[in-house]
């Protein structure tokens, strides 16, 4: 279940209000964003919103938390063939074809992220989501290498690569002429894939384009 | 020369309000800053930088602007083989040991570069440095095709991912934990230079580790 479509039937009232939060990021982007556009995405009583959070970046601290629990809970998991679960994991990190509301959402977890910079709590979300997409990368590719479907390779080295390239991505894709987003982007994906592929099964290839 | 050593010796007013603007900025980072936090640094009359910008983002902008033509005309060109050239321009971007003012200027730069998800102006810049060192990269790799001393390949593809890469770095630099920073940054150096060798001219290393 993506995102969106959890917050479209919240079960109760932090998922109600994780979902204002969400759209009022959405909207408005971390930049323009107060506690009151938020409150105003929240159906419930402002007094409850208030009465819990200080300050704005106190909410977006918790929103953050709460999407990593999404996100981890919703990765692509368990899957019997290794190459397939890497691909797939690339995919729900890269999505090829974005919704609008997602691309609006990346670039504004990109302005929470550049928080990060000069404050520790908003460090500590980003560390957390950094290893543990760092950790299921290099875990595939060490089960891989156990099954003998890859080659043995430095594992976190290569975990990290492909993590550090999902960032630039996501930083490119917010952050560039949205008109040359997209052929960067399948540039990218295409070069990556190809990559990974070729550095864990695909020797053959070597030497020819 | 660096942008650290070009501020200690400003050659005209420009340059030292380009000064006072890197150095406000690695000391308080862009949350932080504000033009009465420049003009602190500034040297010269304060009018004359209230005359010459109505804002900090016009400031910033006109920095930025600043900053990429310097960097444009500092990185590493017109090397004879191809290789060095490229690993030359992968350490400017990516120093192995870089200094402590340098870390707090790329944090800054971070900062800088999430404006580019609202902020068109900002947007403009970063879309510049993008394609400045993606093209770079392209015709340092399509030199070497051409001389027989790299494999033919897709140089803009793998320009793409190269920058993205970096970018990846310099995010994960800014925003995660400083502790696990410094391995983080050897293993993902490791594995980008390996990767270009593999690509682009060592086939022997294939399946072997």
């Amino acid at each position: 279940m993506s995102l969106g479509e959890l917050f479209d039937e919240p079960a109760d009232t932090r998922q109600e209000l994780m979902g204002a939060t969400y759209r009022a990021l959405c909207e408005h982007g971390y930049a323009e964003l107060t506690i009151q556009r938020i409150s105003d995405q929240f159906p419930k009583s402002k007094s409850l919103l208030y009465h819990h959070y200080d300050s704005k970046d106190e909410l977006l601290i918790d929103f953050l938390s709460f999407v990593l629990d999404h996100l981890e809970s919703t990765t692509p998991q368990g899957d019997d063939d290794p190459l397939e679960a890497l691909q797939r994991l690339l995919e729900y990190l890269l999505p090829t074809e974005p919704s609008t509301e997602q691309q609006q959402f990346r670039r504004a977890i990109i302005e929470l992220r550049a928080q990060a910079a000069s404050n520790p709590e908003y460090q500590a979300q980003f560390t957390r989501s950094t290893n543990y997409f760092e950790n299921r990368f290099a875990s595939i590719i060490e089960h891989g290498s156990q099954e003998g479907v890859f080659r043995p390779v430095d594992a976190e080295r290569l975990a990290t690569l492909i993590v550090a390239t999902v960032d630039g991505a996501m930083l490119r894709e917010a952050t560039t002429d949205p008109d040359h987003v997209q052929p960067a982007m399948s540039r990218l994906r295409a070069e990556l894939t190809d990559y990974v592929e070729r550095r864990l099964v695909d020797a053959e290839r070597e030497g020819t384009e």
